[in-house]
């Protein structure tokens, strides 16, 4: 078995034929190819740019519907296209437990690659650590990825007004289920929901009334949430009986004691939209294989400023807070 | 002592005062301000835009004239710079071990903050994570940046002719032994050269001849010099005696066994400079702070194809080729 060694990441040959080997053959464009330390990029005209990053370090880095290298373009690509940007470029910065299987760094690698194809986004500047063995867990990545906002789109949390719907694309908790099944070795078939967004999102933005989207990830739809009613004096109410879940995933919660509000989710958007066009979006939505289960979970109030009020089938009402504390960490 | 728990990497309530108390309010600006996963820039124009990352594992985090806050940001300054880009956005991906003091982190984000100010470059997006303890090494940081090409400049491999000079804008090799005598305790008052170069390369751009930039960090000058030698049917001659270096770098290197030219820098630039304004770059370069010891070091040859020649001071030749192996892992 041929493993990963410091001199892979030492600047020198190892290091040279890695990359060229596992890296740039795989995430073939020109921009790459050039292996200079920086990528050059002419994107079109004077449009706005985005720019996110995100470090992965799930653990495991295999899971049921994914790993970390499909993650991490697909995160990154997520963050982008919730703030209305058409992904085009990503960079990509791996940091190495020595040890690792080299097999394993070509089947993520590989994975990453598939997955820039499936979105076109480019993977066009990168680099490439090694620390020694129990100075790191296997492989943690870093994308960090630019998009471009068309004229006309914005998106921003400073548009939402009192009566705006809030949306949801599909059912809640399976990425952070899938993961700690993973993890400890849980019977399931929960797969994470882990996709890429813009496809989706790029549908119903022509649509407007588009006020804000947010990828309800680490600390899940209820830190979203909380994010959206600390910022503005409105109150936010949500219908239990509308958020999309899975029976699976509600019996493992209940069994686990965890709140499905607080889990990950990787293939998930939360879009708060005005009133007159909420269905059109729906509809929309409704018509894209990532968007199927979409819903209209609840709405901008003017009651309960600055509170996520959460109305439970049976008729209760509760206060959603961010989460304290940590509830299943190393998710994403 | 306060401590780094895994509830600062939840998404929850610990890390959203972790951001806003040691993040935030330090790198103070508006795009940064909006809190956004994404950041929105608006470079001018139909300029190109420059693309670079890099993730940091020096180890240890603190090291004589410097730490890892500042080398993330100045590194990740450096090879925009060495691609003729004027530094402008940064990303900032956190990965911490948990127990890490926070005061720790909280003079990391201090120095970042300091460092950003003085190169003029906004962090306007981040990422944190928190893994357990024992699963990362302290403190990772990936920066990852963005910069624009002024028309007219165009840094390239391919432009480099047989003739052309080999300028160096300091002595080599300090901050890979900085670093070393910080992790193995040894007592020198060798200080890393870690420094931002867009101010000394925008001096110079004006001039004019400017073939190719590079960073020699990771590799040291014979890891650029081979990369340089490797893309094109030319050969390269470097004189030994006309590399600045210190007294106190040639006796330790001496002492441990070390060749400095494959030591890590981290505010150097190596530069090729077509040979009608060779004299005039390294007269600009001389009269900034980092380039008072700049010198021509060598040129593109016709003879030795492919090849990088050291000529000894005392007239030997030797071939200087890529590192093979690792010499000093996690300098930077």
């Amino acid at each position: 078995m041929k493993r990963i060694l410091l001199s892979h990441g030492s600047g020198g040959k190892a290091m040279h034929l890695l990359i060229k080997n596992l890296i740039v053959k795989k995430f073939n464009n020109k921009i790459l190819d050039e292996l200079d330390d920086s990528a050059v990029l002419s994107p079109t005209g004077d449009n706005r740019l985005c720019f996110t990053t995100d470090s992965y370090v799930v653990n495991p880095i295999f899971f049921p519907g994914g790993d970390i290298g499909e993650l991490a373009i697909y995160g990154t690509v997520n963050d982008l296209s919730v703030m209305g940007a058409k992904p085009l470029y990503i960079s990509c910065s791996f940091i190495i437990e020595e040890g690792l299987d080299y097999d394993i760094l070509d089947r993520i690698t590989t994975s990453m690659a598939t997955a820039g194809e499936k979105t076109n986004v480019k993977i066009v500047t990168g680099d490439t650590k090694v620390v020694g063995r129990g100075m790191a867990d296997k492989l943690f990545i870093n994308t960090t990825g630019i998009g471009i906002i068309a004229e006309g789109v914005d998106i921003s949390l400073s548009k939402i007004e009192i009566g705006d719907k809030i949306l949801i694309n599909g059912s809640v908790g399976e990425h952070a289920l899938s993961v700690m099944s993973a993890r400890e070795d849980f019977q399931t078939s929960i797969k994470s929901d882990c996709a890429p967004l813009w496809d989706l999102i790029s549908n119903i933005l022509p649509i407007g009334g588009i006020k804000f989207m947010r990828d309800p990830t680490r600390g899940g739809l209820a830190t979203v949430l909380n994010e959206i009613s600390e910022n503005k004096n409105y109150g936010i109410g949500i219908h239990e009986g509308d958020i999309p879940i899975t029976d699976e995933v509600s019996a493992f919660c209940e069994i686990l004691g965890f709140d499905p509000l607080y889990l990950a989710n990787e293939g998930k958007a939360l879009i708060v939209v005005s009133t007159d066009t909420a269905d059109s979006v729906l509809r929309e939505m409704k018509k894209h294989p990532l968007g199927k289960k979409a819903s209209i979970i609840g709405e901008i109030t003017q009651e309960n400023q600055g509170k996520v009020v959460f109305e439970t089938i049976v008729g209760g009402m509760r206060i959603i807070d961010m989460l304290t504390g940590e509830q299943l960490p190393r998710i994403c």
